[in-house]
């Protein structure tokens, strides 16, 4: 029995054959220093946890409306407008079972099979997957390491547009590059939108994961909330990854769309899992801000570790849980061309797991630097040392 | 900023604009008789929540395999398998966030477009939806009313089958019939599966909703496991319709191209509530027992109200906690030829609020007689009596 052609266009997460790699190397009797994990290795708050069971008490385990309880659509209405200064109703929310369904949502709701759009690169790989999926022409746009972290490169990205670009895809708090833009830069960006009628997918999955100054929102510039789709979710600020909870939050149009795909495809997101969600918004914040202040002494272990291994070299992030280092000379020392050849050897020689750039959608021409991954959400900060102490052993052995 | 075009092939759940009405008349100061309500109100098996609380204590509050826990995907191989005579392994069973998921990723999975897809009408209105919005020829096959209830007219249903008939979409324990297949029947859309050489989705959300005999799965008929996809849903036997859990069982290729959606739309189904389905699958049944026999006395009060009613005739189903009058006798009582005005008037002179057929999928050329669909699920015994008196003596006193 044949299968559709359309899944020819599917792409996936190849970041999965990494942690079975890596659990494959553990079940061999070795230790695993796990720097590959996108998850959080941290409890949800307790109070979160409290909720649920007081809406499964109270029999919230029938169905919720498909766009969402109205209780979590006002309290994100009011959470996401008040820290991004933005008016917003609860018709402009719209809940889903995670932050990852707004990507296919939105794409489905404003993209003509033709359309091109504009996505990051290295970047989140469900983006270019959905684009192809649902017959759109990809146009990654890159990244130049500088001294002060990564930048858009604007000049490439520019050169991209023509008459049929329809959408931008941007990921401030950037995930693999932790990258985050300057006022300016995201000026830039809007202003762009505006020039060529773009629509806006902003991906904010990590916009409070922030260890100094404050995220501002595409959405927040002059004559962009009409455009633009917010992605939000609580899978990283209050640990909630495999609860499955998220929003798309834009123009109410657009939102009432999305609700009727929620009604096709899955009805509502789980009933009590949206109550947790009004706890953890309008409940007390202590969770959170431990969770940030764990993520942040991970931070400066990780990047301190890093800075000190020969070959390796990268910025501090302010954002994110994600490092990305350039390793093109660690890989020179040891011989490598391949990085994810370089990847497997650390696993066999150091016990360290981590992603590559290879990971985080299709390598672009010209691509000379090497650069990895390394998760520090997913590890606590003794075993970040003794995984970094043993990788930087391997590389300064050689060379 | 316009949608995609897309969107206009889209279709909807047309039966929540009657939970809208009921809501405004019982906003008004009214009482509602629910009928209408798909749903359950009765709690969820104790044993199942407290198995959730302890997946949350254990930390399953982090992703999840893309298609699935291991023991969920072997407990339902186990326990699918036992309960209709298949051998399946875990590779044959991918997790989803609800039944309904199963029927757009089945779609994409194995449908082109232009491909000629046959389905029950009136039926769950998901599948027209989806056959429509990726593309393909929804052709509605129906039923006849027999003294042993409602059959598939199968001369109508071939009358159908072209050479792009590709696939047919089977909900046997019927969504709103409540019909059942004679084993007669099922071998019948068996022998048409093959020698037409179709795809089958095999809708059983309601396999385990009977109250006499014994449910087969067309599946477990010779040839047909390997082109039959199984939509399993935890919603109705335990009470879970909130909690968002079920699954697609069926040949491996393709539930490992399910698996690749999954990653695409949702990364996974909640974590811990996958949990809750092990404990429901492999704990106490004492819950699920209980849950049946509510509906059953609830089934038995509903049908013996509603056979008294002048205009009004049903026989007793065996499956499902549907019921589908043919109500033509007393709409000429009453002087009604539109079966969605009668239901209008049902609510504001007797509170009773119910479903018609034109919620289940696109009327087709050539119906005649006028039926609605009354759902005990959502309201006590002592409601049902109360709602139906009134009911009856609205009708009785007309004509």
């Amino acid at each position: 029995m044949l299968l559709a052609q359309r899944l020819k266009n599917l792409g996936t997460e190849t970041a999965f054959a990494v942690s079975e790699a890596a659990a494959a190397w553990k079940a061999q009797g070795h230790k695993v220093y796990p720097f590959h994990l996108g998850d959080l290795n941290i409890p949800t708050p307790a109070n979160i946890v409290e909720a649920q069971n007081r809406a499964i008490a109270n029999r919230k385990t029938g169905y919720a409306p498909a766009a969402g309880i109205p209780e979590l659509r006002a309290a994100l209405a009011d959470d996401v407008g008040r820290q991004r200064g933005l008016h917003l109703s609860p018709e402009n929310v719209v809940i889903q079972p995670g932050g990852k369904p707004v990507v296919t949502k939105f794409i489905q709701t404003v993209m003509e099979p033709g359309d091109e759009v504009l996505y990051p690169n290295p970047g989140y790989p469900i983006y270019e997957s959905q684009i192809d999926y649902f017959g759109g022409v990809a146009l990654p746009y890159r990244f130049v390491q500088t001294p002060a972290g990564f930048q858009i490169d604007r000049e490439h990205l520019e050169s991209l547009i023509t008459p049929r670009t329809r959408i931008l895809i941007y990921n401030n708090c950037q995930n693999p590059l932790g990258a985050d833009s300057t006022p300016e830069e995201m000026q830039w960006l809007a202003d762009l939108a505006l020039r060529h009628n773009l629509w806006v997918l902003s991906d904010e999955a990590y916009f409070e994961m922030r260890y100094s100054g404050v995220s501002q929102s595409i959405a927040s510039l002059p004559g962009m909330q009409e455009r633009t789709v917010i992605l939000y979710t609580f899978s990283k600020k209050y640990a909630m990854t495999g609860w499955r909870l998220g929003a798309a939050i834009g123009p109410r149009e657009l939102v009432a769309a999305i609700a009727r795909l929620n009604t096709n495809d899955e009805s509502c997101t789980a009933h009590f899992v949206q109550w947790a969600g009004v706890e953890a918004l309008c409940g007390d914040q202590s969770g959170a801000h431990q969770i940030l202040e764990t993520l942040r002494e991970r931070r400066d272990v990780a990047v301190e570790a890093l800075q000190a291994i020969p070959g390796v070299s990268l910025q501090k992030p302010e954002t994110t849980f994600y490092l990305f280092p350039n390793v093109t000379g660690a890989m020179r020392r040891l011989g490598y061309t391949d990085v994810a050849q370089f990847a497997d050897a650390a696993l066999r020689n150091t016990d360290v797991s981590f992603c590559t750039r290879k990971h985080f959608g299709r390598p672009q021409p010209g691509e000379t630097e090497h650069y990895v991954r390394f998760a520090y959400s997913g590890i606590d900060t003794d075993d970040i040392r003794a995984g970094l102490s043993r990788l930087k052993d391997w590389i300064a052995s050689a060379g």
